[in-house]
């Protein structure tokens, strides 16, 4: 990608800029969201970022594409191999500024123009990725093809968030470091409510 | 309970200021919760409010307990039935303007002087006494004595959580009226997830 000066752009500097969006948005909410305020905590010119982001809408918005896009785009081939990196993924996503932006958004999207359309678009497209995990391990015959797929994910993903909500500060560094465990853990038992019939 | 001056207080009056504080703390959060708003949006006089909260944090606080405080208070003599009103109370907090409220909280009741500590005290009995369901349940020998609390309880409160999250604004309306076949349905599958080596 280039800019319209023809120079590349630094990816370095696009993902600084995500970052210090995302985490910006989380603490501040929209009320204190300003290009100059990432700007500083990028560490970059205001320049720098107008160049990429016609608009503070678009800042956060293009933001929030940037650092939630990979969450669920896989296939390992098992269900539970896909649950597990789901899972993972979503560990990583809550916890931390960008679990502040994610409860932000939720409250705050519908208000903000653009960032409502783009943030319900990002999660209609990783809620279709998730499915159709879900819908692979049905055609595998890994899980009944009667199992609530809707269930199963809602269960999954409120799981994740409720274990993130529920660490004291203290406990986070610990969180992290079980982060593989959990995930098994919680993926076990999950997948274990909808086969136990096969 | 009566006020200061000895007049009986109107329990009325104090469910719809606690009403309105909380509706306007999940549409504004703190940057826009005021005494006056609240007294605007219940219908009452500030003097009213100031003789029953002497100020906006601990309105606030007090509105939260008012608001949340029945919650997983049960005791039905069943690990289902239990569950099934815990999963109806939750379904009703979530919905609408109080869960909007709960939302903020998790993002701001850190950085709001009173409120956080309530809160974080109101969370804390709650879990207990949802811990406290699924131990008499264990004790009773409906499921497994080494069930992983934690991991049930987190996964039927996400689970609503999702549930509530991700129904569109006009399907609210019917997600009301679903509210007991989605509690059983719920139930069932995480009870049933912890049960099948029974």
């Amino acid at each position: 990608m280039s800019t319209a000066a023809g120079r590349p752009r630094d990816p370095e500097v696009d993902r600084r800029i995500a970052d210090a969006a995302v985490d910006l948005f989380g603490r501040t909410g929209w009320a204190g969201f300003s290009m100059d305020a990432v700007a500083r905590a990028a560490g970059v010119g205001k320049a720098s970022i107008y160049l990429r982001h016609p608009s503070k809408e678009r800042l956060l918005a293009d933001a929030l594409t940037h650092r939630l896009a990979d969450v669920a785009d896989v296939d390992t081939g098992t269900l539970r191999g896909d649950l597990v990196l789901l899972t993972r993924q979503l560990l990583d996503i809550y916890r931390g500024e960008s679990g502040r932006a994610v409860l932000r958004l939720i409250v705050e999207a519908p208000s903000i123009p653009d960032v409502g359309s783009r943030w319900e678009s990002l999660r209609e497209s990783q809620v279709l990725a998730a499915r159709a995990m879900v819908r692979r391990g049905i055609g595998r015959g890994e899980i009944p093809a009667e199992t609530s797929v809707t269930m199963l994910l809602d269960t999954l993903c409120g799981g994740v968030l409720m274990h993130v909500w529920s660490a004291p500060e203290h406990l986070q560094a610990r969180m992290a470091a079980d982060v593989e465990s959990y995930a098994a853990e919680l993926v076990d038992f999950l997948v274990g409510a909808v086969r136990r019939d096969i």
